[in-house]
């Protein structure tokens, strides 16, 4: 943990520069605008300890699996997230020895990413070993209006000292990923050209043969003369234009680099033209104009999707972080896109796409982005139907089933290790709750006819078979799996798992019964047999589901009370985290759960279970967590909220809100915990709020933590869009669209007319 | 499956050169001393497939481990077998071009190893690309007389052609390990030099730093003229004496390298002296004579482990290739060495000592060698006490409990996944049993208070600690846990591991209460406090072991018969074998059983169980068993034949006895199997002779296949030689030592004087 970032409402703020932080504050001023991102590198050499990443959205590498001792079924490649062209570089020799903040003397140094803005600044007044003394401003943000455009100032002012600067201004694609397991580079070139006024170079991935082209238009003036280039110079997979300065004390020297970056995952044809057209527009626009039009983009964002909160300075830094981010990594506007767990923070776990979207985003973008941004996710696990079936193939599973994979980006499966990527097979049971979760928000029912039924036969047809019958039990039995709870592998009968697939053979069998206009066609396009019907509703009828009666509870797994129970109160701190201080199998047989695990399922099915078995369940599985996943925390605030337990739901608010920010785990160099980022979120509006849906009405049963003056944050739901704002008496509504809505509070229905506001006692 | 070997009593012959063949040849050519060894690499080059092998015992590296996901606990490092100086190295050279058989044309080639000599023979006639015909006859052993010496000689006649030759002899320690995780290369020049008429090559490992010195003097004439070496070269790592010859029709050019090996292990001393010495020694024998001391060892060795069987060669031929390898890879006389899994044959896998050592190799070593070398194999895992010590704190065990690797050379761990390193810990088990079974045989009851105690009562430590209370069952259960079947990963209660864990705190328990003098001194040495014995006895009171009252088998885990009850005979053929056909999660969460589990457990405590609870888990388990490790079949030659169930018995005889002359699992070519030969030995001797030990003498109960005429074999026991010869009708003894004996014949007790014979009536 490190607390060293400014609280602030609406900023992100360093104010000192320390080395042994720069690649914690690299990955915080991270910006993306969906389709690409970079991490807070320097534009100028840095010489220290750095993560230099740029991403480009869709853009991967088959990496070779590296394993220990290779099991069957594992796949042969992992797909990584790649580093790609370095396009905010600048390399700078004043008096021949290069500008490098590693062998300088800062004297002063700020810099801070303005969420409201989604603009990162930074400032800094240094000495170099020469003794030559400049001030550098610098800006740059990724279009939120334009996302194939992006760009950035550079300006020094030279404080004392005189003489001449070289300056290249340059495109970089031969750049390395960290996380490469056989050190190999993975981009080769395609081109490197001038263009007009500008550079253009164009790469391509090995294996994948994804094309990225950069263009870029460089502005340099001195005292606000325009300087032309004095030539261009190449070298493998890398392009600059240079320049040759003098300066003196007083001298303005202002560096601008306009961006146009398209890839031919989103620009298959005219990939150079496009490329170049887009830096030229945005090079016309000048940096000004084109960083207003930026601003509005997230102005307007921020209108729908804000969360303010009075009384914790600290948490309403904390959540707008997290949307920050969030809006960030994930437009909605490619279904074939999706949110990795670093975004475009880092390169770190690769894939993009984990059962996180499914459980912990699609909430966050059903609420705060248009209906088709939720679609759009789901859609993309229905792209990917036929590589899910070909997974489940590989695993010996017949007729159609899918099992979706553990981690991807293509549909593959990238995760190598047994007890996960063969035996979380949850995961298939959150992609077809989402299918269920989006239709309740949206009212989007025509979404099961077009698309969703297919993805919940497939899956239906995956539990069918993972399913046996046990001659002991006279029950159906899933043996061998792994819940969410990845601190017991390979388990029978896992709670959580056996509840969500038996219910996505009811949601199934209900929704093929529901389905209306062109039934046979729609069974037809998944070779449905109406005979399937008969074995899962056997099924349904006879799945095994561990519990003890005596304590109330429902049993994580088969056996769960042969563990010492021992809780986490009573462990000596110095044991945690577990995951740093045990062995894995102390871990494994021990009674401490990584992450809510039956929790998750009461939380999914909350209204299949009374109070008393919600409160049960919790006091017992809560002790025993050591929340040593970023996405537990969350659905123990949902939960102890729900049961009136404020300060438990506090304590779990904090351990979710500021995780990256004040780098909870040490690792937030590698890049931000994106997906649990809508944990957080969902903290607050599912946590302290309550929301939830009733009836077709968005519901409130509030419950702020004490100190918290007030929280408010506006809601999309059904296309409309509901400002709430909470205090610790009463919640206000105003519905800010054209329409009439209705509104549970508690039990309470209200009526809103179309831009009409209410206030209701709680 | 590859059957070229051709069918003979003594020799393993292979009359056709096949280059698709040669690395399994390479592999069953294999020779060695207990010291050293090597594969049958061809001495001259050869540019066709091959695996390149000299090992020296007790020579490792430890190469970083390579894991796709850490886990902590994970060892750093794996100690691998160390591919060593090559000794056999000639490299020829007529009239420019190379000889080597992958650009020759072949006539006529022969390879066979004699068994009774050790001795490996090549005789080949070829012609090379540029027409020249010669015949090329080779001979080697790794001398059994004087372990730092080897020899082999190199004759070649041309048949056709006449020329120059230009042929060095060298030392080569340039050479690379297969198996390296990281492409590097393993050892460091020391010295290159020459000696007297010799060269000499000193390397050095990295990290570890065993220096392995290699002398040799060549002797080279043509046509029985001496030549001598017209000058040295040296390059890395490298060193080499040069002949110049000229040769015509007829011409006869003999070679013969004269080998001394020593390394730091075993020479820790005056290092460079003793190797040359060594080879002077060898060298000054002659050839002829070495050889000669050499064979008279083996046939020492044959005299007392030989098994002869009548009526079915192919069966003679495998029993004897399997004492064989196993006599030439462990000599006993040094309890720092032990048995790997691939011996002298191979890299594959590396470490050298697995439970195999205890479970499989001791009692072949106690019947066929001298009590010391079984002690030896004991005392090398109390050598390792401490380490076992450290590696249970690193998995959070206290007060000196140890856990023993799963694999080891030096002590230390070196399996790198955590199913297999942190939880298959019946191992433990397994090492408690070897100091039973070693005393039970040998008497030697003084091993108890000199050794075994401090093994036992660590490993009783660490099962006191692995056990835990379980309210819910009120009994001692042990989660998480892998059992012999490794097709089983992470079980509860494994039945095999609980009732082991028991007997290992019972033995333990008795075997203190049985230690007459200095009782206090003895446990003082493990800082033993007698209070330990309360909570030993408490769990031995009350350890869970899972048992199906109904169908009177004990259950191999908890819930195993929630499984799908197939059996193997129902499986479609195309699906094995499983661990080539099936994902891993399939295999585990099948009834499929890899090797012996619960029937392993049966096999060792035999007499704890009556006939028909044998019965009823033999018919249980093995119509549920794969065999698909290579340890399996034994257990269930030794058990079907107490059953009295001929046909099963040969039909497991089968899969243990030619696994590797036939390459039964395509997999010869990376070494053979080791430990599992020992397996084949029990096969016979515990299986079809049925030979155990009751009231402190042998005991016999036969049961031979019904085409075998007569197998005798002769059995060391208490210092004594006892000849056993056994056909369809009698079992004929002779008394081979100078005392009298008692043996069993089934209920009889048969007296039999020095070296008198008898015969009884089966």
């Amino acid at each position: 943990m490190k607390k060293y970032i400014q609280i602030d409402p609406w900023k992100i703020i360093e104010n000192k520069f320390t080395p042994d932080n720069n690649k914690i504050s690299e990955s915080l001023f991270s910006l993306g605008n969906g389709k690409l991102g970079l991490r807070g590198n320097f534009a100028e050499k840095y010489s220290g300890e750095t993560l230099q990443g740029s991403y480009l959205a869709g853009i991967y590498y088959p990496d070779k699996t590296k394993v220990g001792w290779w099991k069957n079924g594992y796949p042969e490649y992992f797909a990584k997230v790649l580093n790609s062209c370095n396009w905010i570089g600048l390399n700078i020799i004043l008096n021949k020895s290069e500008l490098d903040l590693n062998n300088c003397v800062i004297k002063e140094f700020s810099r801070h990413l303005d969420m409201k803005e989604g603009v990162l600044y930074r400032n800094c007044t240094i000495t170099t070993k020469e003794g030559i003394t400049l001030n550098i401003k610098s800006e740059r943000f990724c279009s939120m209006s334009d996302d194939h455009t992006a760009a950035l100032t550079y300006e020094i002012e030279i404080l004392k000292g005189q003489g001449t600067m070289a300056l290249s201004a340059y495109l970089d694609s031969n750049v390395e990923n960290e996380d490469s397991n056989y050190d190999e580079k993975f981009w080769n070139e395609i081109s490197l050209k001038e263009f007009s006024k500008g550079i253009y170079n164009e790469a391509i991935t090995k294996k994948t043969g994804f094309h990225a082209a950069h263009a870029c238009i460089n502005e340099v003036s001195v005292n606000n003369e325009q300087v032309e280039s004095i030539n261009t110079t190449k070298s493998e997979k890398y392009i600059s234009q240079n320049y040759e300065l003098t300066f003196d004390k007083g001298s303005m020297i202002k560096i601008t680099k306009y961006l146009g970056i398209h890839t031919s995952f989103d620009t298959p044809n005219d990939l150079e033209l496009r490329t170049t057209e887009s830096c030229q527009s945005i090079f016309n626009k000048t940096f000004a104009k084109a960083k207003e039009e930026h601003v509005e983009a997230w102005a307007n964002k921020w209108n729908e999707c804000d969360v303010e909160i009075k009384g914790d300075e600290s948490a309403q830094q904390g959540i707008r972080f997290n949307i920050f981010h969030l809006h960030q990594t994930y437009s909605g506007k490619d279904s074939r896109l999706n949110i990795g767990p670093k975004g475009f923070t880092g390169e770190k776990y690769g894939g993009s796409t984990y059962w996180d979207t499914e459980a912990y985003c699609l909430p966050f973008y059903l609420s705060t982005a248009d209906q088709e941004v939720g679609r759009n996710l789901l859609i993309y696990r229905h792209n990917q139907l036929q590589k899910a079936i070909e997974n489940a193939e590989k695993l010996g599973f017949e007729n159609g089933a899918a099992l979706y994979p553990m981690v991807t980006i293509n549909g593959e499966e990238c995760h190598n290790e047994w007890e996960i990527t063969f035996e979380e097979i949850h995961r298939n049971g959150a992609i077809a709750y989402a299918i269920y979760d989006y239709i309740r928000y949206t009212g989007d029912e025509s979404y099961m006819a077009e698309y969703g039924i297919d993805v919940l036969i497939a899956i239906s047809r995956f539990w069918a078979q993972r399913f046996n019958y046990s001659e002991a039990k006279k029950l159906y039995v899933m043996l061998g799996v792994t819940g969410p709870n990845e601190y017991e592998n390979n388990v029978n009968n896992n709670w959580y798992t056996n509840y969500i697939a038996r219910w996505c053979l009811q949601y199934c069998v209900k929704s093929i019964e529901g389905l209306k206009d062109s039934k046979e066609e729609i069974l037809a396009r998944s070779n449905f047999d109406i005979k399937e019907l008969e074995l899962w509703n056997k099924i349904i009828e006879k799945v095994y589901l561990p519990e003890d009666k005596e304590l109330g509870i429902f049993l994580q797994q088969d056996n769960f009370l042969d563990k010492e129970q021992i809780l986490v109160k009573d462990l000596d701190p110095k044991h945690l985290p577990l995951n740093q201080k045990w062995s894995w199998d102390r871990i494994l047989r021990s009674v401490f759960i990584k992450q809510a695990d039956v929790l998750q399922g009461i939380y999914f099915f909350e209204e299949d279970f009374d109070m008393k078995v919600i409160e049960q369940n919790f006091d017992f599985y809560e002790p025993r967590t050591v929340h040593e996943s970023s996405l537990s925390p969350c659905v123990h605030v949902i939960l102890a909220s729900l049961l009136g337990r404020k300060e438990k739901a506090y304590e779990m608010y904090l351990r979710t809100s500021r995780l990256d920010i004040d780098d909870y785990n040490n690792d937030t160099e590698d890049g931000l915990h994106i997906t649990s980022m809508a944990g957080t979120w969902m903290s607050i509006v599912k946590g302290f709020a309550g929301m939830r849906v009733k009836d077709q009405c968005l519901f409130f049963n509030p419950l702020l933590p004490d100190h918290w003056k007030e929280v408010s944050f506006k809601i999309k739901y059904r296309r409309q869009l509901l400002k709430v704002k909470i205090d610790q008496n009463k919640l206000y509504l105003l519905n800010e669209s054209a329409q009439p809505m209705s509104v549970y509070i508690k039990d309470k229905k209200v009526k809103l007319l179309e831009h009409e506001k209410t206030t209701v006692q709680l």
